[in-house]
């Protein structure tokens, strides 16, 4: 049952404002309203300032996609980079998984999405058409696909596999299996197969 | 592993901002910050001033220690509420839930939570003490305390009938047991025990 926005009662306001936000239900934005009204009040004007700045702060880099500040991301710019190799993601926070993991120093592209025919997302959703311009400029030599080893990331892959090969590009897509440090035991059916099929040499 | 709040970077810094919101990890804040940042911008300033403004626009009732914007919340004003019966609850988030249940009439206390001596809150941090001062000055009959039915909720209800019953006031606890449409087979151990102790003759 979605309300209208009461303007005479703040809280409510601000929680039916909140509620707009994912993952966020009626009860848990009446619990972070009512925390914010007891919260220091620095910090939540902080974070008032914070939201309302994010929006014109942000925007797309003009070649990978991914967010930045400025027009070409630290990334893109960045000489030390490997340009002959291209990490293609579904979402920002993929990338900075990555960049966290320290072991990857080439480019990236974000997609901004997977394929998802059920949800309506077809290849026209992502930034395919941004892929394909970089790759007639840039000297890139493989593409690694980092989607999600999940159905829709699955299919993602296997489409740019099919669109960019015929350009002359190898195409790779990221090891799938075992956890590092996991229990066999405790692998789904999925990534137990997964391991199993893609098993290499010693 | 917290982080320093990297001004120089937006997303981050509003990422930052957003963990220190209760029951917000780094993973939901990041999500919630991108979401942000591609959000519709006019609903983004929204929640930005909304955030903004809740510190300054509300504070607690002078009676009855609910949170409201005036000096004295509507309800404690309302002439047609009957002011015999106080209804005392933990969180301005139960006397939500109580009012749209729109079964009761009578006026409210707010504690602003329930004793938990583990977690180091007595007597002394709860609203207690404005309590008793409503007590002396008004006409109430009867203390209805609505605390949750768990370990701290029924502890506070304990302690304040041993405070309130030498003052002349009848002190009631809401009813506990399985809920209404609730499947018996379902119901909890100590549901099911509280429900056939607190039997009631038909």
């Amino acid at each position: 049952m979605s309300r209208p926005v009461d303007a005479k009662n703040p809280l409510q306001r601000l929680a039916t404002l909140l509620t707009r936000l994912p993952g966020i239900g009626e009860k848990s934005a009446l619990r972070l309203a009512l925390f914010l009204v007891r919260a220091d009040g620095e910090y939540v004007q902080a974070l008032g300032a914070a939201i309302s700045a994010i929006h014109g702060q942000l925007r797309l880099c003009s070649v990978c996609c991914d967010i930045c500040s400025d027009e070409v991301c630290e990334r893109c710019r960045d000489p030390r980079r490997d340009r002959r190799l291209l990490c293609v993601l579904a979402q920002p926070q993929d990338r900075m998984a990555i960049e966290r993991a320290g072991v990857y120093h080439g480019l990236y592209h974000v997609l901004h999405g997977v394929l998802d025919p059920l949800a309506g997302i077809g290849p026209g959703e992502l930034r395919i058409e941004e892929l394909l311009r970089r790759l007639r400029a840039d000297e890139v030599e493989e593409i690694i696909v980092a989607t999600s080893p999940n159905v829709e990331g699955d299919a993602t892959a296997l489409y740019l596999a099919k669109l960019l090969r015929p350009l002359g590009v190898r195409v790779t897509r990221i090891a799938s299996g075992v956890a590092v440090g996991g229990e066999l035991e405790y692998a789904d059916m999925s990534t137990l197969s997964r391991a199993l099929s893609d098993r290499r040499a010693l």
